[in-house]
């Protein structure tokens, strides 16, 4: 079945606001089978909304809506729908003590036009809102569900979660929709393609779809195939995935859609070992998304983030003599910065990062995107140099996927290790 | 005058990426006087491009494509772009060329896929792409000018800035649009509205659209308007945000669509002051926002994220007896570890925080949600408790512009306490 989504708000097509609320809806609905056929965004105004609530109402079986359902006067979303519906709006009254209450725990003071998000088209069933106070709305026409939603994201997955995903998965009967994900690093889109090239054809025959996801420094994989019989399509994704492992397993992190912090964070778990980083050019950023990761306090011991040379020497106990000949951005630098958290921290693997992000602060000899990157474990201390481009974010980025993964190389050496 | 843009890819339907492209290419056109009527992503299969393009050329005067020109066999767009145009694809050799040498500088083998990206429809002509092997297009067909760009954001966006965006402003002479956003902190959307109702109501008038923007501890407020004489609409936007900062004006961090960590980090560059934090619910995330500026080495010294207790007590002298006492997520300790990194990184501020990020390791006297903030400065310490949500990332995102927040407020209090 198709369903679609109309994002509503100049702020998504002036680009102050990237739309993110779309990808969070489709990859829940498509885990329950659903399947959305086109996303659309639509500017704060009656006209363009009436227009695509009517474009999308003989396509979809589900249009889902959100934004525009604030407090404030740029959100017209619940009167144009009462134009469309051809409704008008009631006051609530349970709903309206629920928002005062919402007001008085916060000790904030309610407004009118706080109690006036009480005011409901008479043609919707309200879906309540337990993370703020704009209501979600259930309509039903010509066998066509419409659900309006706030545009803040908290408040749009509250209300998703908490009432909507499962009374979908009950409302629409859809086919299974499996989607498999594996996760490689080291290797470029085309040449891994290049790799699997005949096992890529025989997808083909299996009704199976194939899409490369590429990013800085790594390249998703995703087998996708539709039917009705769930446990046959899952075997059959299962099977050709479980054939690529076999071609490409080398440049395989994750099976499923797990950042790489997630993936060497399971494998610090499992195996006991901890982690502490010292970063300079990522600025925190290492440590930042290690610690996104629920329960990472198991592994990650803690950060020193030496922006200042002087850090570098104090925190870290990189020696004067090392800056002063090879500079910071360094082999030798980015190794005594490794072991020096590894040691200062009491962890069992070091990691570091020292370059220069940009736009600034390059040279000849140490152009913007020279990053030194390194890891120290039990047994020995490994480095490597990259060389990015020129755009200060991207460089961070990479430089926070590309010694993870020389972390991730070096936990699965160590038991080699261990033995020599 | 009018465009729309298309997004084309199963990995956004799925909801696998988000498109951050089109509000990339929303800001940038925007900022050139193009209004962006709609946004629609769709599928990669022949039959919805070609309708997406069929509904949208009538409708806009541009029409910009991204996605589905990669290497691999699920990249479709140049195929249905030949049948939409009625032509076919010609080998064009200097590109040809010059993919292979992008690769030969890369040291990677250049295979017969990537050769082939040297074919383009004969109707087009062809946009270089100088960051990648995907060829950018521009098509005009009827007073319509087409252009399909690469999905990948730094490629797509190093097409648009080397070679669009100044061609855009010649060929379309469209009316001014002038935006001008205020940053707010530390009051509430509605609370904001109330305040400013008067003034709000005076903008219809003067034809000004007025639109706020939350974001966890932020109001974005923008004031928009169009016209054809560009010195007028400034003066009179500019005019009226005077008039909201004159109403509003302290809860104001940014004339600007500027983040937290950048207008802090300009006070303190042009205050001589510098900064360290330490850090322990946020894992990183105050020195990683920091540190995204560039420039930021200026005034900022390094940071200490300090997961676990013995990093809390060695790294920034935290007293063991103040942990056992009161706990890691405590105002003492976050006191305790505030003026810790303070002293031991020699910085003016010294930025501590200390919480329960969640989803566990909550208690009923320190639930999840709890966070504890401090900015330690050089004539007093002052802290915040925080009670937030159940959201991890939520939480962790909050903190960080929390603290910064409280750093600004102490920033602006400096030259008072100086004087006392």
């Amino acid at each position: 079945m198709n369903a679609e989504i109309i994002t509503i708000g100049d702020e998504i097509l002036i680009g102050q606001t990237v739309d993110t609320n779309s990808a969070w809806i489709a990859r829940h609905l498509n885990a329950i089978g659903i399947h959305i056929r086109q996303i659309t965004s639509v500017a704060d105004t009656r006209e363009h909304i009436l227009w695509a609530l009517a474009e999308s109402e003989p396509r979809a079986e589900l249009v889902i809506m959100t934004g525009g359902l604030g407090p404030t006067k740029d959100d017209i979303t619940k009167q144009t729908l009462c134009e469309y519906f051809d409704t008008h709006l009631v006051m609530h009254d349970v709903i309206r003590e629920r928002i005062e209450k919402w007001f008085e725990m916060r000790g904030i003071p309610v407004l009118d036009v706080n109690r006036k998000q009480a005011e409901l088209p008479a043609a919707c069933e309200p879906v309540p809102n337990t993370r703020g106070t704009a209501q979600g709305m259930w309509f039903e026409r010509n066998g066509t569900v419409f659900v309006s939603m706030p545009g803040v994201p908290y408040e749009m997955q509250g209300i998703m979660t908490d009432h909507l995903i499962e009374r979908f998965k009950r409302h629409f009967k859809a086919p299974h929709i499996e989607h498999h994900t594996i996760m490689t690093h080291g290797i470029g889109e085309s040449l891994l393609a290049d790799k699997v090239a005949d096992w890529e054809n025989s997808l083909e025959a299996e009704d199976i779809h194939l899409a490369y996801l590429p990013s800085p420094g790594i390249v998703k994989v995703r087998l996708s195939a539709v039917g009705k019989d769930k446990k046959a399509i899952q075997e059959k994704v299962f099977r050709k995935a479980q054939e690529f492992l076999d071609l490409a397993g080398e440049y395989v992190f994750a099976i499923g859609d797990h950042p790489i912090e997630e993936a060497v964070g399971k494998m610090l778990r499992e195996k006991k070992l901890t982690l502490a980083t010292a970063e300079s050019c990522t600025g925190g950023g290492v440590a930042a998304s290690l610690t996104k990761i629920p329960g990472s306090s198991d592994y990650f011991m803690g950060s020193v983030v030496a922006y200042h040379n002087r850090i570098k020497k104090e925190q870290l106990g990189v020696a004067q003599q090392t800056l002063d000949a090879h500079g910071a951005v360094s082999e030798q630098t980015v190794c005594e910065m490794a072991e020096g958290v590894r040691q200062r921290m009491g962890a069992d693997f070091g990691l570091a990062t020292s370059g220069v992000a940009g736009p600034a602060g390059g040279t000849d000899q140490k152009p913007v995107g020279l990053v030194w990157i390194a890891v120290a474990g039990p047994h020995r201390t490994v480095s490597e140099e990259c060389r990015f481009g020129h755009d200060r974010e991207r460089n961070i980025q990479r430089s926070i996927r590309r010694v993870l993964g020389l972390l991730r190389t070096e936990i699965l050496a160590i038991e080699s290790l261990q033995n020599d």
